[in-house]
């Protein structure tokens, strides 16, 4: 049921070219109605599939799954239901929207009950997100920020080529594309002076991130070792770490960030199983020195291409893109992160989420965040508008995308979006 | 309602003499019973009264309470009911167990059903923690831990006197009073050494912390003043902080501690609600440099004067005080705690938990941890079994207890006890 070179399979759901969701893709996500019913979908071109009219309706018959497990607020519970159960409601919509399929393509009483222009809808966050945790797995981001605020001839600290460097977030301010926030005040300092004033920041920016979802938990005192880790992983989504640089440089020492960081964060609505990115696995970059045998990669091929790009749109302006990077280029993988942090007995619980850092590429034109993409505010990015930015500034909307493509085929994660109003 | 020294009120419940659960502190917490039935309960004397018994025969008619309240898994559904639903049941639960009120007492069919001897019952985690965050604001602790590893003539980073300094912890691994844990193991350095080994922690502490749960959300972008910083909190609780020092060492620079605490932190039974604490208000200390006026304190007397104590003991050893310390001490309090974490518009909700970061005073006898008790092992403890302790060893039991008193009315906050058991 994977996307190959030898076959090719379409949907009698027209999907545009270019779509992010054809039919190899089916992510999952929360959808509200206008009548304000709550369910979860697929979504499937420029169409959601409501998996909780299908469910009632029997067309999942064959899988053992619980009265009303598809109107719940987020997919936790059905996540609960173990990785087979994922795979077979994959597989199941993929049959039912196979274009030589009529089981539902025939029965137009039922799409029109399940099937909707997305646009018809909205979308609420996936999952419900216990513990947050940020890696911070990018050399090239944290070679960067060391270039720039401490020492250039020791930009890595001694301790970030031996362990995905992390810390823990704030849970509670995750909200999902779409949702618009206001820019944090607090104590700022100018760099060098320690005499902290009350200001609205003055240094927004963002963060290019992917996240992984937690889909089944462990106990306290247990390990998942890189070999494991697949088990473990429900789907990927995008992620933009919103940063208030002056408030994080004032506030980080010694404990690291903190309001800087936990005003909010954008993630995607759909979650992209691992099962679809299977076709996108490439090699990730070598490691040098070896890392201890716990971080050992579990497999040649353990990172993913995923292209990601950020576009921002200021007001009366059109959106631009500001950088072009890719999953691939992470120093520390997945397995990688989760042998780390569960390797001292840390549980982790389904709907933890799991970013991955900032990913900055090899060249200017991949970092990513604005500290990075106008090297702290020197080199200003200049908008189709003619205005100058050195940080973002209230109205500024910043879109996160990102894509797989292979040989005609495209997975897409949709996009984490949201503009940065004025401070209430 | 409040403990003062004109009236004295007994229960007809036989409370010993020191006795941390009088009837002037009625905290909340969740219990299992022996049949498995889980329920909302107070403490009185050596009893446990369960909440749900009482609600299901009508005791709290009077009170606008919804079917089941008590027989949730946590007091999250409870807390959501708001502070004047809090005082009621509390007001009520006073007077039913007033030693001259017949109305509970003489129902003895009523008394069988719902009064439990504390030792038949096992204690729950009272709260489902969304977010976990810990603050560091003891001054001696900042100061003392700055000496130790930073340097001596700037103890105090420049950030300390102007904000409560905080991080994000791991809600996951909040584990009740009585559950032991595992050692952690993971990568360690020896100071001043950047090549990591894998161990088991050489170095496990821990950290004497009280903590408050937040029983009342905002929304993002709003934030609590100090002046309002008491409607948001629903009672507190003793806290210990694990923590593998040698893990801490390594990992911590530049994002914070991780690992180094995920793997567990152990949280008091009983939560004490700040009425029944009313009575043990207290100045906290000066303050110097005036703080920002966002973080004015909202009173004179917005501390508690609540004595703590660190009890550890070794397998085959009575258990020795090794620390008396008190609340009061903390430099930050509770009120500017939490107006400066929601400051930058983050969203707080009900079962939040907000630690204080480690209470040490200013005697050597009264520090939080066992890294400054033994100055970084310099000074180990001797044992009653005359054993050395510069750091905890397995089979170490730390257990932490709590109590405000003043003319013979004594508030407990009963105990987080937890034993230290070999690496997995």
């Amino acid at each position: 049921m994977q996307a190959t070179t030898d076959f090719k399979l379409d949907s009698w759901v027209e999907i545009p070219a270019n779509s992010d969701f054809p039919i190899y893709n089916l992510p999952l996500g929360i959808i509200k109605h206008k009548n304000g019913t709550i369910s979860a979908t697929t979504a499937i071109g420029q169409y959601v599939l409501d998996l909780s009219v299908l469910h009632r309706l029997a067309y999942f018959k064959e899988i053992a799954l619980p009265v009303g497990i598809f109107e719940k607020t987020s997919l936790n519970d059905f996540m609960a239901l173990g990785k087979p159960v994922w795979k077979l409601v994959r597989q199941r919509l993929m049959v039912l929207l196979t274009r030589d399929n009529p089981e539902l393509r025939d029965n137009k009483d039922v799409v029109v009950q399940s099937l909707f222009k997305s646009s018809d809808v909205e979308m609420l966050m996936p999952v419900q997100v216990g513990d947050y945790t940020d890696f911070y797995s990018s050399k090239e981001h944290a070679t960067n920020i060391g270039l720039m605020i401490r020492d250039p001839k020791n930009a890595l600290l001694p301790n970030w080529l031996h362990l995905p460097v992390a810390y823990h977030g704030r849970a509670s301010s995750i909200i999902v594309s779409g949702h618009d926030f206001h820019r944090p005040k607090g104590q700022v300092t100018p760099p060098g002076i320690n005499e902290p004033s009350f200001s609205p920041s003055k240094a927004m920016d963002f963060e290019l991130e992917m996240a992984f979802v937690i889909g089944k938990s462990t106990t306290l005192g247990q390990s998942v070792p890189t070999s494991k880790a697949d088990d473990y992983i429900f789907g990927m989504t995008l992620f933009n770490d919103w940063s208030a640089r002056d408030i994080q440089r004032w506030e980080y020492v010694p404990l690291g960030p903190f309001l800087a960081k936990n005003f909010a964060s954008t993630i995607s609505p759909w979650i992209i199983s691992t099962e679809a990115l299977e076709p996108f696995r490439i090699k990730a970059p070598e490691q040098n020195p070896e890392v201890l045998p716990y971080l050992e990669r579990s497999r040649e091929d353990c990172s993913f291409d995923i292209t990601l790009e950020v576009w921002l749109q200021a007001e009366n302006s059109e959106a631009m893109k500001i950088c072009t990077s890719n999953y691939k280029y992470l120093y520390w993988t997945m397995d990688q992160q989760l042998a780390h942090h569960t390797i001292n007995g840390c549980n982790i619980n389904i709907g933890d989420l799991m970013a991955s850092g900032t990913i900055s590429g090899p060249t200017p034109d991949s970092f990513g965040s604005m500290m990075e993409l106008t090297w702290n505010g020197s080199k200003p990015i200049i908008l189709p508008n003619g205005q100058e930015r050195k940080f973002l500034q209230d109205g500024d909307t910043v879109i996160i995308k990102g894509y797989c493509q292979k040989d005609n085929i495209r997975i897409g994660f949709g996009e984490a979006k949201a503009k940065v109003l004025p401070t209430l």
